[in-house]
């Protein structure tokens, strides 16, 4: 009997176990990510989540140890959401400087296009530095590829990237604390002084941080 | 009868009051303090916390509303102090630039000099830039001292104040996270970095970064 025909035989049931098992996750994140909308989304219980989610109460430790994991799955799968989207504004952008501008100011602009992905990063905070999906291994990428086609100094990239990740956070608080006074043009000149931090000159900084966004 | 001679009469007992509740204010900041150096210090309970300080428990809520309010006082305590170094350790230098990277430089550096106030600014993160005392304020003088000297470009300054505060609040999280990697030319590199982000030119962003500290 050959592999092939022993896994044909017997896989039926365990097949529709797995997409029982990942519809359940699916649906318990998709619960945590609707809750992520209210700051206090980590005082809810599991039992709320598993009802709002419409599935059992004991099914949440098939898939997650705790809450926390859970919600970190959640802020994961939101994140890697909008950096895919970055990903494609700026899939057309040769230039790493101005892909880095269009990736920052999209992110800053989180607070008035989707101000509970905005609230999340703030609470989340310094960790999402050491993130490996989402925001943080692209502003990697993008300030490695700067430095390696000349267009960014030569700085540690890890120093570069918490100089642009906290920059970024501190506007972030900024702008969600005071939304009536903080507006777009705070979030491009931030990235217009970042660009000079990391080589540009001011007046091709300027043109970068203020030209339309795709 | 005049106010002066009211006063004189009246005044004994209420002054050695005020010394007294003083001197209770006092020592629970004091037990505080001391806790503050367990990154855990937000759990000890308040009759840990007055049995440490030698006060009686129902004294507590006569000086604060609550815990936190308690290590909000401790942690203004101990970024004050450290402001006033800061404050001495520049009181001879008239250049703002000088003096703001000898600030930033010290600041980085609590990661080896006093670690348990460098996590406890860690912890704090982003809402120290809203202090009215401690780092934030002398930062924001620094930044409107050098921008109306000339030397710095004109930037908003609650930009550069999150920017600065940011990249700071990144660097202690990166350090804290792996003191074995990160050293003090991270931390000069990121000033020099920043002071580019001001407007100073590489070269005299370089030397400011990287001479001997006062």
């Amino acid at each position: 009997m050959s592999p092939t025909s022993s896994a044909d035989q017997a896989a039926a049931p365990p097949r529709r176990n797995d997409r029982r098992r990942a519809r359940t996750r699916a649906r318990l994140i998709a619960a945590a990510r609707e809750m992520l909308v209210n700051p206090h989304y980590a005082e809810r219980s599991i039992a709320e989540i598993t009802e709002a989610a419409d599935v059992g109460l004991g099914s949440f430790y098939n898939h997650f140890a705790s809450k926390p994991e859970l919600f970190d799955a959640a802020v994961a799968e939101v994140l890697e959401e909008h950096g895919a989207l970055i990903d494609a504004a700026t899939s057309d952008i040769t230039d790493p400087a101005e892909a880095f501008a269009v990736g920052v100011r999209y992110t800053g602009r989180l607070v008035i296009t989707h101000p509970q992905i905005a609230q999340v990063l703030a609470t989340k905070g310094m960790s999402l530095l050491d993130a490996t999906t989402g925001l943080a291994p692209r502003l990697r990428r993008l300030l490695v590829a700067g430095q390696k086609s000349g267009r960014f100094a030569d700085i540690r990239p890890e120093v570069a990237a918490v100089s642009v990740g906290g920059s970024l956070l501190g506007l972030l608080h900024l702008w969600l604390g005071a939304p009536e006074s903080v507006d777009e043009s705070w979030c491009d000149e931030m990235v217009e002084r970042l660009l000079v931090m990391l080589g540009l000159d001011a007046t091709e900084a300027t043109t970068l941080a203020r030209a339309p966004l795709p």
